[in-house]
């Protein structure tokens, strides 16, 4: 079922969801808040799904935003969220595959990447009563880590950065991927749900032909002892907080 | 000069050390902690300056414990302290190479191997006023992350762990070196000198032949905001914190 979602409490943002197949999540809104683009910058969103990250991103740019999605479905969802929002000059959304990026953009063109993968592999957790459409977001079934960093080595400029949120799970083989493609892991921020839980997510951001050494940054986590969002969240749906 | 000093509040354990190059730090305390060996476990510990970690592993286990110092002069205060805290039953301590372990012992020997290395490369912060034993302690001279996984590699048994503390600055350099020796990185905790601070210190399992698949625990704060260590810090030093 198609429904309208606030996306975030900036400009009234919204979002165009279908709650059958896809709907965006606190991954994105984390990894839209870690970047902040100067101006001029070239930057391109990868896996866009229904554009959350390339429309959080237009309240810390007016430059251009690339956004890519596969799957037509989800495609049309963000295109008409972008246009719900009037951000149809700022961001353009292509239907196609990451993998043909390097076929309609020069190398050595964007500053920023960012992304938000399947996080899974195919044969782990693949639920057969997902739909298609789920499944192909999910997992690891149209691109994998070696296909998106193969293409982050190619169209990022010297010293450009990628900006991915995985799961820790993987961090050893998204590392090596960024390696084996001349992107150096330089910063990573653990997410955790709450206090004395295990980390859920990653944010790393890597960068084109850089010297080695990583930084890792504070811990996130997400909600309070009574399951709420702790303020640094809020904020990054644009709360108040009054601090 | 030469000083006696507390190690732990548990069995007024105390350690020998030499304020001109060697002296026992928070690191040991923190590595020694997250071990928790099974009964009948083999353990040695590589890189044991003045002992701390297989001191402090006595009192988790009655097992044998081997550890291995290069230094002479280091080795020699080990052994002053072993004897000092009646400990020369339970802990063998052999002063050489680590590289050489195995020409003394069979491949598939141990369980459980701790870490707790020289940090730095040689070209980098390599202090010129640093006497030559802090350099070689502090620096990889004589040993670095890939001599060392190659050694885990040949005396770990199958599914044996290897337990590291080191930089995150490394992370990658540590999770390569690992994985090319067939130890799967498996569980990682992030040391945080403060909240708000990022992070100096990991705790880095890996276990020889595992399934990939990292899990990353919650982050450990060492201070409070008065600069005093934490209560999970205290802990470890034997301090009894009534909670």
């Amino acid at each position: 079922m198609k429904v309208v979602n606030d996306l975030l409490n900036i400009n009234n943002m919204k979002i165009v969801q279908d709650t059958d197949y896809f709907n965006f999540s606190l991954d994105s809104v984390i990894l839209s808040d870690y970047v902040t683009p100067r101006k001029g910058d070239k930057i391109i969103d990868f896996c866009s799904g229904n554009c959350p990250v390339p429309m959080i991103l237009t309240t810390k740019t007016k430059d251009k935003i690339y956004a890519v999605e596969l799957q037509k479905e989800v495609y049309e969802l963000g295109k008409e969220s972008i246009k719900l929002n009037k951000l149809d000059k700022q961001i353009e959304l292509l239907n196609m595959d990451v993998k043909d990026l390097c076929d309609k953009f020069e190398t050595d063109t964007f500053d920023i990447i960012t992304c938000n993968p399947p996080y899974f592999k195919i044969n782990e957790q693949t639920k057969q009563n997902d739909n298609e459409i789920k499944r192909i977001a999910r997992h690891e079934i149209y691109l994998n880590l070696d296909d998106i960093f193969k293409v982050c080595k190619k169209l990022l400029k010297n010293n450009g950065k990628v900006v991915m949120i995985h799961r820790p799970e993987r961090l050893e083989e998204i590392m090596k991927s960024m390696t084996d493609n001349n992107i150096t892991p330089k910063i990573i921020r653990f997410i955790y749900p709450k206090e004395g839980q295990n980390s859920n997510m990653i944010i790393i951001e890597g960068r084109k032909n850089a010297r080695k050494g990583i930084k890792v940054l504070p811990p996130l986590i997400v909600h309070n002892k009574d399951n709420e969002y702790r303020d640094e969240i809020k904020k990054m749906f644009g709360v108040d907080c009054n601090e």
